[in-house]
């Protein structure tokens, strides 16, 4: 499994991931879900993929030719974040085709999602999800987040603390708890985990941090979080029950 | 959806579930799904469902008609929760069974799930899933908590919160904040909520809590809450970045 995250707020976009790849619970194997690429001054572009990873990897490598080989359309050249989303929509289609029939006959899913975000020149900050069959949806002020993978347990932080006025460094704060989160539910989410931060009109990736197993920021991040959360909890009041006097009256609901 | 949890301790048993139901989106509807059974002094039951209505619903009318037909096995009579939890899989079975020819061939999910709890003299409380095929297993210290229908988004306060050693009545709030966050999260979950606590040795079902859509104290417990998570949030310190000094360094991953 995998959880990747994307936030976008008024100054700027956070985008996260886990590492964690399985091929059943037998095969469990760390590779990187977040991906950056940046034109100093022009554009600020992240990437991240869950689902097959020899088709993520495969889109990845592809983009990457593409910009190496200066290809016509390429993460560099492309005027717009949405065209650069169906670009990358586009890619995910051809290496999912290229490979369905095989791995369908064989009842392995070959469906990936991705979450493209960043800026462009001229353009605001953009935040995208591309689902496996290509299409996508942007990301807005209303629901300022956008998720892949194993979406669930991340959900309630998020629905708590966020909305699109959250400053930035307390939206990355929250993907982190997020992945945390996950991670604590979920053995197949696990680190290490990646965080990018994006700041609005800086068209340079300055942000970044990857915490691995055992990290001490890891670590200390995770035990505070889990005795705030446990003094939140024993501040709650107790529930006031409301007494049932006759024990017949519960004989049958 | 449906949303049921129950939970073991040393000095008893939490059941909590919502009443939301859905036949699609566009028809949602409110039924009990946490049923109570007692006989003072002897034993007290709790049994939480999920999955098709039709099939749940069936399954209690029976358990309700063979105690009150006094037949050879029924709630009442079977001697322990093992026996107990076997012969309600096989209600489910049966009526399973009944139905899926029919369900199946228009693509209804015909499979239901519940939990089981309580304590019957000469044994400690238990708590039991049923799984749709009738088997089932037993929640343990290492476990405490069992789950049905929509898990997810309640677990990481359960992760966060519980041991086998948390007293009752904190157990109880657990299990109405981890409803309230998948509340949150999943309009498919909803209101009213039933909560019971069991006091162990009691044999007697005591405390019970029906809070409705726009009851004052599920409002007051879910602003409480919403704002400790914000503060224990607040609490955390921001993300120490590690600084990108060269933007060439981050052009590839």
């Amino acid at each position: 499994m995998t959880y990747c995250l994307g936030i976008l707020n008024h100054s700027g976009l956070v985008m996260a991931s886990d590492s964690r790849t399985n091929a059943g619970v037998d095969y469990i194997s760390a590779y990187r879900k977040l991906f950056e690429f940046c034109q100093p001054g022009d554009r600020a572009l992240l990437i991240c993929t869950s689902g097959n990873l020899s088709v993520s990897q495969g889109v990845i490598t592809q983009l990457k030719w593409d910009i190496q080989n200066e290809a016509e359309m390429n993460l560099f050249s492309l005027p717009t974040m949405y065209e650069i989303t169906r670009y990358v929509g586009n890619k995910m289609r051809g290496i999912q085709d290229e490979n369905r029939e095989w791995l369908e006959r064989d009842n392995i899913d070959y469906h990936c999602n991705m979450l493209v975000g960043g800026q462009i020149q001229g353009e605001e900050t953009q935040l995208y999800q591309i689902y496996p069959q290509g299409n996508f949806i942007q990301a807005t002020e209303e629901t300022p987040f956008l998720q892949i993978g194993e979406t669930k347990y991340g959900k309630p932080i998020l629905d708590r603390t966020l909305t699109f006025d959250t400053p930035l460094d307390a939206v990355a704060k929250c993907a982190l708890l997020s992945i945390d989160s996950t991670m604590k539910s979920n053995i197949s989410v696990g680190p290490p985990i990646n965080v990018a931060m994006y700041e609005a009109n800086s068209f340079l990736l300055q942000h970044g941090l990857q915490l691995r197993l055992g990290d001490p920021y890891l670590a200390k991040m995770r035990k505070l979080w889990q005795d705030s959360l446990r003094q939140a909890f024993d501040a709650m009041p107790n529930i006031e029950w409301e007494q049932v006097s006759d024990p017949e009256d519960v004989l049958i609901d």
